[in-house]
């Protein structure tokens, strides 16, 4: 008997245990790789983040990513940040026994790089736990303003470092509205976009309607059907169009043809929103900056949405901020401002009371 | 014979093993403090830094602090920062084999709360290699230009969270000059503080030079004797005793009387670390900010000092940065051309070619 017993014992040694992928919410657009038998998901967008639930006190996460600063959340609290980490597993260790939550969110924009989130796992399957669960949901859209651009500068004058040191979508206005409704949220926004034209008329064509349709900014990816259905769509988007000269050679001639393009192309693109997403309420955001041209705009386009159908729809103008970051962007402060305009706004919806 | 061989066989298990501890490099003033076998080093002064190399693919490390931002650096690069983490035990895995240098460094100023860090942790002995060695070393005194205050912020007005999220000695002249020589530093500097006068009069008696006696802030733990010998102690002082007119009921009622006492003092503090280390090289640095009051005060002093037999001093007085960090002081820029400054001079010391 005892060749029978010897090998009942071995097989009893608890050997160092294969680390388990835990289930993990993805907020945000992401394209799902596999590669033997393990699924990583690369993101480009800004603001995407991961985050999965498990008990006991361990978690690890894997991350590829040499560009982007990324936040490490445990439990809400921001306990780490991957500073363009490379290709790299973190552990966070005695995080006590009970039930965590763990949360990687990407904090800086990068336009021209991606990045790839490999999982979180845990020591055994006893100790993974269900996804985390969201009843409400928004989607932003927009510009430099959405993504936070420079918005941790105190100051204006910014050089290319600066920026990418100081952009926090983490602490934009979209991040801490959607973070106070404890909200899914997703923001598809693009510094340097607009609907019809980009800042200074760079990029022609390649304005935000139409990186919208893609995951990944090189356009190899387009959108997948994934089931995501936004309560809310803040669309904040025009700064862009109207707020440099119109420059020789452009498609537009006139500042009046600028505007009649502005406006039928934003509310086609309205229309493809409300088409896919029926019951969601919309909110396009502007600003009175530049003589108020992009407000007029704005509220131009808002009026010929309704029109056409799209009555689900209302705008916050605003003003009064102090537009001390980086290149005249709006401040941590300004954000704040800004969150509590769009949160008054928000809380009247029956599903966010 | 059954219950014997049960016996051995559980015995043969190979269990987790307990971490072992890596021998660490300290550079900075800290508090040992020994609790249930495990040694652990309480922090203060800014710039502090923990050292270790190690064989193989994982690295622990343990810190307990809710103040500061830490910054983890693996073969010299910055891979994550711990951001007012509290407890927390944090591992890098799949570092690849070979050996590894592993390094966390106070980015961050607090001047009324301590941070204690409690190791780095392999998985078995095997994987422990000696301390890193240094064979230069510098010393740094000063007041917020050495601390790196509000360094990181693109302008000058900044709120006191503002100054707390944009200091990082890791950036100040210091620092950089220090890892250009493959140096080991000590960075024992305290925003305000003057060497018989502080900001705005503040904290009175409590100056550079008293506060310079003490590992902890609240005095309750001297300097220890650990044999610390640097090769050249750069002293940058005298901006907080001259930049603000004195107030009533301070110990000076001139400005002729307040710069007597200066010099005096600086000239004994000086004699004091001449004293401690005479092969020390001695460097002041000051700049003409101040219609050239601390730059003259810290001239006299330099002279004062050579004439009283600390020859082996030199000055630097600056000019030309653009103070557009928090509250008027160095940016980026500005430490990247103090430390050029200052490496210049100290490239010229036989030990430092």
């Amino acid at each position: 008997m005892r060749p029978v017993l010897l090998l009942a014992l071995l097989f009893a040694v608890p050997a160092v245990a294969a680390p388990v992928p835990l289930e993990t919410y993805i907020g945000g657009r992401v394209l799902a790789s596999s590669a033997a038998g393990e699924t990583a998901y690369i993101y480009e967008w800004p603001g995407v983040y991961f985050e999965a639930r498990f008990s006991g006190d361990s978690v690890d996460l894997k991350v590829d990513d040499d560009q982007n600063n990324l936040y490490l959340y445990v439990d809400g609290v921001h306990k780490l940040t991957l500073t363009k980490p490379g290709h790299t597993t973190v552990a966070l260790k005695d995080l006590g026994p009970g039930e965590h939550v763990v949360r990687l969110e990407k904090s800086s924009e990068t336009q021209a790089s991606t990045g790839k989130f490999e999982g979180f796992f845990v020591p055994s399957p006893d100790r993974v736990l269900p996804l985390p669960h969201y009843d409400r949901r928004i989607e932003f859209i927009g510009d430099s303003y959405t993504v936070g651009y420079g918005n941790q500068s105190r100051g204006q004058t910014c050089t290319v470092d600066d920026v990418a040191a100081t952009t926090d979508t983490s602490q934009s206005f979209a991040t801490l509205t959607a973070k106070q409704f404890n909200a899914a949220y997703r923001i598809d926004a693009f510094s340097g976009r607009g609907v019809v034209r980009n800042y200074d008329g760079i990029a022609p064509g390649d304005t935000l309607p139409v990186m919208y349709k893609y995951t990944l900014f090189d356009k190899s990816a387009g959108v997948a059907e994934d089931g995501w259905t936004p309560d809310v769509v803040v669309i904040g988007l025009g700064t862009n169009d109207f707020s440099t000269p119109l420059n020789i050679g452009e498609k537009w001639t006139t500042r009046e043809a600028l505007r009649v393009d502005f406006v039928n192309t934003y509310v086609a693109f309205i229309q493809s929103l409300h088409a896919k997403w029926p019951a969601a309420h919309i909110i396009l955001m502007a600003s009175t900056k530049y003589e108020n041209e992009v407000a007029d705009a704005v509220t131009a386009t808002a009026e010929a949405a309704r029109t056409d159908g799209v009555t689900d729809l209302e705008t916050i103008i605003f003003s009064g901020l102090d537009w001390q970051a980086c290149q005249g962007h709006p401040s941590l402060k300004d954000e704040a401002i800004l969150s509590q305009l769009l949160s008054d706004r928000i809380a009247r919806l029956p599903k966010f009371h």
